[in-house]
Protein backbone atom coordinates (compact mmCIF):
# COMPACT_ATOMS: atom_id res chain seq x y z
CA UNK A 1 0.00 0.00 0.00
CA UNK A 2 2.72 2.30 -0.65
CA UNK A 3 3.14 4.87 2.18
CA UNK A 4 -0.70 4.75 3.20
CA UNK A 5 -1.20 4.74 6.78
CA UNK A 6 -4.16 4.29 9.08
CA UNK A 7 -4.17 7.04 11.77
CA UNK A 8 -3.01 5.17 15.13
CA UNK A 9 -6.47 5.93 16.62
CA UNK A 10 -8.03 4.20 14.14
CA UNK A 11 -5.79 0.88 14.04
CA UNK A 12 -6.06 0.92 18.06
CA UNK A 13 -10.04 0.54 17.64
CA UNK A 14 -10.52 -1.61 14.69
CA UNK A 15 -9.56 -5.36 13.31
CA UNK A 16 -8.49 -5.87 9.65
CA UNK A 17 -10.53 -6.79 7.37
CA UNK A 18 -10.08 -6.53 4.23
CA UNK A 19 -8.41 -3.92 1.38
CA UNK A 20 -10.44 -2.92 -1.39
CA UNK A 21 -9.28 -1.20 -4.24
CA UNK A 22 -9.95 2.37 -2.61
CA UNK A 23 -10.20 1.60 1.13
CA UNK A 24 -8.98 -0.19 4.23
CA UNK A 25 -11.94 -2.32 5.56
CA UNK A 26 -11.68 -2.69 9.18
CA UNK A 27 -14.00 -3.87 12.09
CA UNK A 28 -14.91 -1.95 14.87
CA UNK A 29 -13.91 -3.97 18.06
CA UNK A 30 -17.32 -2.83 19.30
CA UNK A 31 -19.55 -5.94 20.54
CA UNK A 32 -22.50 -3.55 20.66
CA UNK A 33 -22.69 -2.91 17.15
CA UNK A 34 -21.51 -4.89 13.65
CA UNK A 35 -19.65 -1.72 12.53
CA UNK A 36 -17.46 -1.80 9.84
CA UNK A 37 -15.11 1.81 8.81
CA UNK A 38 -13.94 2.35 5.18
CA UNK A 39 -10.45 4.01 5.04
CA UNK A 40 -9.44 5.28 1.52
CA UNK A 41 -5.91 5.47 1.14
CA UNK A 42 -5.55 8.70 0.82
CA UNK A 43 -3.27 10.08 2.94
CA UNK A 44 -3.78 13.59 3.09
CA UNK A 45 -7.90 13.99 2.13
CA UNK A 46 -10.09 14.61 5.12
CA UNK A 47 -13.25 15.65 3.08
CA UNK A 48 -15.16 13.37 0.55
CA UNK A 49 -15.27 16.45 -1.58
CA UNK A 50 -12.22 16.51 -1.76
CA UNK A 51 -11.58 13.08 -3.37
CA UNK A 52 -10.94 13.36 -6.92
CA UNK A 53 -14.32 12.39 -8.91
CA UNK A 54 -12.98 8.41 -9.77
CA UNK A 55 -12.45 8.37 -6.00
CA UNK A 56 -15.86 9.46 -4.97
CA UNK A 57 -17.49 6.81 -7.12
CA UNK A 58 -15.07 3.69 -5.73
CA UNK A 59 -15.74 5.06 -2.62
CA UNK A 60 -19.54 4.63 -3.16
CA UNK A 61 -19.33 1.58 -4.82
CA UNK A 62 -17.36 0.04 -2.03
CA UNK A 63 -20.02 1.52 0.55
CA UNK A 64 -22.66 -0.23 -0.87
CA UNK A 65 -20.89 -3.30 -1.18
CA UNK A 66 -19.71 -3.17 2.97
CA UNK A 67 -23.25 -2.15 2.98
CA UNK A 68 -24.85 -5.37 1.62
CA UNK A 69 -22.84 -7.11 2.91
CA UNK A 70 -22.84 -6.63 6.90
CA UNK A 71 -26.85 -5.82 6.32
CA UNK A 72 -26.92 -9.46 4.75
CA UNK A 73 -25.09 -11.04 7.82
CA UNK A 74 -26.77 -9.41 10.35
CA UNK A 75 -30.23 -8.80 9.44
CA UNK A 76 -30.03 -5.70 10.08
CA UNK A 77 -32.72 -3.54 11.09
CA UNK A 78 -31.13 -0.48 9.31
CA UNK A 79 -27.64 0.50 7.62
CA UNK A 80 -26.13 3.87 9.10
CA UNK A 81 -23.60 5.05 7.08
CA UNK A 82 -21.89 8.15 8.44
CA UNK A 83 -17.87 10.21 7.61
CA UNK A 84 -18.01 12.62 10.39
CA UNK A 85 -13.76 12.78 11.27
CA UNK A 86 -14.29 15.57 13.78
CA UNK A 87 -11.95 13.55 15.99
CA UNK A 88 -9.67 11.74 13.71
CA UNK A 89 -8.91 13.56 10.81
CA UNK A 90 -8.20 11.00 8.66
CA UNK A 91 -11.45 10.71 5.84
CA UNK A 92 -12.63 7.40 7.21
CA UNK A 93 -16.39 6.24 6.54
CA UNK A 94 -18.63 4.13 9.01
CA UNK A 95 -21.22 1.83 8.22
CA UNK A 96 -22.71 0.18 10.82
CA UNK A 97 -25.82 -2.21 11.38
CA UNK A 98 -28.76 -1.41 13.49
CA UNK A 99 -31.22 -2.78 15.44
CA UNK A 100 -34.10 -1.11 17.19
CA UNK A 101 -32.79 -3.45 20.16
CA UNK A 102 -29.22 -2.02 20.48
CA UNK A 103 -27.59 -0.09 22.89
CA UNK A 104 -27.95 3.35 21.21
CA UNK A 105 -30.99 2.95 19.14
CA UNK A 106 -32.54 5.13 17.88
CA UNK A 107 -29.70 7.67 18.04
CA UNK A 108 -26.25 7.81 16.33
CA UNK A 109 -23.71 5.26 17.82
CA UNK A 110 -21.50 7.83 18.44
CA UNK A 111 -20.21 9.27 21.41
CA UNK A 112 -23.30 7.15 22.97
CA UNK A 113 -21.45 4.54 25.10
CA UNK A 114 -17.95 2.99 25.64
CA UNK A 115 -16.75 0.25 23.19
CA UNK A 116 -16.86 -3.30 24.57
CA UNK A 117 -14.36 -4.98 22.84
CA UNK A 118 -15.18 -8.54 21.34
CA UNK A 119 -13.33 -11.57 22.39
CA UNK A 120 -10.21 -12.02 20.22
CA UNK A 121 -11.42 -15.09 18.42
CA UNK A 122 -14.86 -13.53 18.25
CA UNK A 123 -13.47 -10.40 16.40
CA UNK A 124 -11.44 -12.38 13.97
CA UNK A 125 -14.16 -14.99 13.18
CA UNK A 126 -16.53 -11.96 12.06
CA UNK A 127 -13.96 -10.37 10.26
CA UNK A 128 -13.45 -13.38 8.04
CA UNK A 129 -16.95 -13.62 7.10
CA UNK A 130 -17.11 -10.27 6.43
CA UNK A 131 -13.82 -10.28 4.30
CA UNK A 132 -15.88 -13.80 2.61
CA UNK A 133 -19.03 -12.12 1.82
CA UNK A 134 -17.11 -9.04 0.32
CA UNK A 135 -15.22 -11.51 -1.94
CA UNK A 136 -18.39 -13.22 -2.74
CA UNK A 137 -20.55 -9.92 -3.45
CA UNK A 138 -17.62 -8.10 -5.80
CA UNK A 139 -17.73 -7.68 -8.55
CA UNK B 1 -41.62 15.25 -10.02
CA UNK B 2 -44.27 12.71 -10.72
CA UNK B 3 -45.14 11.06 -7.43
CA UNK B 4 -42.27 11.79 -5.22
CA UNK B 5 -43.50 12.78 -1.62
CA UNK B 6 -41.03 13.90 0.89
CA UNK B 7 -41.56 12.62 4.25
CA UNK B 8 -44.31 14.57 6.45
CA UNK B 9 -41.49 14.66 9.28
CA UNK B 10 -38.76 16.18 6.63
CA UNK B 11 -41.28 18.11 5.08
CA UNK B 12 -41.66 19.45 8.89
CA UNK B 13 -38.42 19.94 9.56
CA UNK B 14 -36.80 21.64 6.36
CA UNK B 15 -37.47 24.53 3.78
CA UNK B 16 -36.75 23.80 -0.01
CA UNK B 17 -33.66 24.78 -1.83
CA UNK B 18 -33.24 22.78 -4.92
CA UNK B 19 -34.18 19.78 -7.16
CA UNK B 20 -30.87 18.01 -8.54
CA UNK B 21 -31.18 15.24 -10.91
CA UNK B 22 -31.29 12.56 -8.52
CA UNK B 23 -32.02 14.37 -4.92
CA UNK B 24 -34.57 16.79 -3.53
CA UNK B 25 -32.23 19.25 -1.76
CA UNK B 26 -33.84 21.00 1.72
CA UNK B 27 -32.29 22.73 4.10
CA UNK B 28 -32.84 21.58 7.98
CA UNK B 29 -34.28 24.56 9.63
CA UNK B 30 -32.35 24.44 12.71
CA UNK B 31 -29.76 27.77 13.11
CA UNK B 32 -27.37 25.93 15.14
CA UNK B 33 -25.25 24.53 12.19
CA UNK B 34 -25.68 24.53 8.32
CA UNK B 35 -27.51 21.05 7.35
CA UNK B 36 -28.56 20.37 4.18
CA UNK B 37 -31.07 17.18 3.16
CA UNK B 38 -30.34 15.21 0.08
CA UNK B 39 -33.30 13.05 -0.39
CA UNK B 40 -32.89 10.60 -3.53
CA UNK B 41 -36.65 10.91 -5.48
CA UNK B 42 -37.23 7.03 -4.91
CA UNK B 43 -39.33 6.28 -2.57
CA UNK B 44 -39.58 3.10 -1.47
CA UNK B 45 -35.93 2.82 -0.93
CA UNK B 46 -34.45 2.85 2.73
CA UNK B 47 -30.67 2.33 2.08
CA UNK B 48 -28.08 3.57 0.03
CA UNK B 49 -26.88 -0.26 -1.21
CA UNK B 50 -30.88 -0.86 -2.59
CA UNK B 51 -30.10 1.67 -4.95
CA UNK B 52 -29.28 1.22 -8.46
CA UNK B 53 -25.77 1.15 -9.10
CA UNK B 54 -26.51 4.33 -11.52
CA UNK B 55 -28.53 6.41 -9.20
CA UNK B 56 -25.31 5.35 -6.22
CA UNK B 57 -23.19 7.11 -8.42
CA UNK B 58 -25.37 10.15 -8.83
CA UNK B 59 -26.29 10.30 -4.91
CA UNK B 60 -22.53 10.65 -4.05
CA UNK B 61 -21.96 13.21 -7.27
CA UNK B 62 -24.63 15.49 -5.42
CA UNK B 63 -23.59 14.56 -2.02
CA UNK B 64 -19.99 15.97 -3.00
CA UNK B 65 -21.84 18.64 -4.77
CA UNK B 66 -23.54 19.88 -1.79
CA UNK B 67 -20.66 19.28 0.87
CA UNK B 68 -18.28 21.46 -1.28
CA UNK B 69 -20.93 24.33 -1.75
CA UNK B 70 -21.64 24.09 1.81
CA UNK B 71 -17.93 23.94 3.14
CA UNK B 72 -17.12 27.04 0.65
CA UNK B 73 -20.39 29.40 2.04
CA UNK B 74 -19.72 28.49 5.56
CA UNK B 75 -16.12 28.00 6.09
CA UNK B 76 -16.47 24.88 7.78
CA UNK B 77 -14.18 23.25 10.12
CA UNK B 78 -15.35 19.94 9.01
CA UNK B 79 -17.83 18.59 6.99
CA UNK B 80 -20.41 15.68 8.33
CA UNK B 81 -22.05 13.33 6.07
CA UNK B 82 -24.63 10.75 7.31
CA UNK B 83 -27.36 8.65 6.04
CA UNK B 84 -29.20 7.49 9.06
CA UNK B 85 -32.83 6.78 8.57
CA UNK B 86 -33.61 5.30 12.34
CA UNK B 87 -36.62 7.95 12.84
CA UNK B 88 -37.94 8.51 9.29
CA UNK B 89 -37.39 5.79 6.63
CA UNK B 90 -37.42 7.43 4.07
CA UNK B 91 -33.75 7.18 2.82
CA UNK B 92 -32.07 10.64 2.79
CA UNK B 93 -28.42 11.64 3.43
CA UNK B 94 -27.09 15.04 5.82
CA UNK B 95 -24.98 17.23 4.73
CA UNK B 96 -23.64 19.54 7.57
CA UNK B 97 -21.05 22.35 8.00
CA UNK B 98 -19.36 21.91 11.68
CA UNK B 99 -17.14 24.36 13.80
CA UNK B 100 -15.22 23.53 16.58
CA UNK B 101 -17.38 25.85 18.71
CA UNK B 102 -20.77 24.77 17.65
CA UNK B 103 -23.27 23.15 19.89
CA UNK B 104 -22.68 19.27 19.50
CA UNK B 105 -18.83 19.37 18.74
CA UNK B 106 -17.23 17.02 18.39
CA UNK B 107 -20.17 14.89 18.83
CA UNK B 108 -22.75 13.84 16.18
CA UNK B 109 -25.64 16.55 15.51
CA UNK B 110 -28.41 14.37 15.41
CA UNK B 111 -30.31 13.44 18.85
CA UNK B 112 -27.82 16.33 20.57
CA UNK B 113 -29.67 19.87 20.80
CA UNK B 114 -34.10 20.68 19.79
CA UNK B 115 -33.58 22.96 16.70
CA UNK B 116 -33.38 26.32 16.99
CA UNK B 117 -35.63 27.91 13.96
CA UNK B 118 -34.51 30.18 11.89
CA UNK B 119 -36.15 33.52 11.23
CA UNK B 120 -37.68 32.95 7.97
CA UNK B 121 -36.23 35.05 6.45
CA UNK B 122 -32.79 34.19 7.48
CA UNK B 123 -33.80 30.49 6.18
CA UNK B 124 -35.18 31.89 2.58
CA UNK B 125 -32.05 33.47 1.51
CA UNK B 126 -29.79 30.92 3.20
CA UNK B 127 -31.30 28.70 0.79
CA UNK B 128 -30.91 30.82 -2.40
CA UNK B 129 -27.24 31.57 -1.69
CA UNK B 130 -27.19 27.31 -1.64
CA UNK B 131 -29.02 27.16 -4.54
CA UNK B 132 -27.15 29.71 -6.48
CA UNK B 133 -23.85 27.79 -5.96
CA UNK B 134 -25.26 24.89 -6.63
CA UNK B 135 -25.92 26.30 -10.32
CA UNK B 136 -22.47 27.62 -10.40
CA UNK B 137 -20.59 24.88 -9.51
CA UNK B 138 -22.73 22.00 -10.96
CA UNK B 139 -21.08 20.60 -14.38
Amino acid sequence: MTDFELHPRLLADTVEVDDLPLCRVRLMNDAQYPWCVLVPRRDAVREIHALSAEDQQELMREIALVSSVLAGLTNAFKMNVGALGNVVPQLHVHVIARFENDAAWPGPVWGKNPPVPYEESVASRFAMDVRRAIARDER
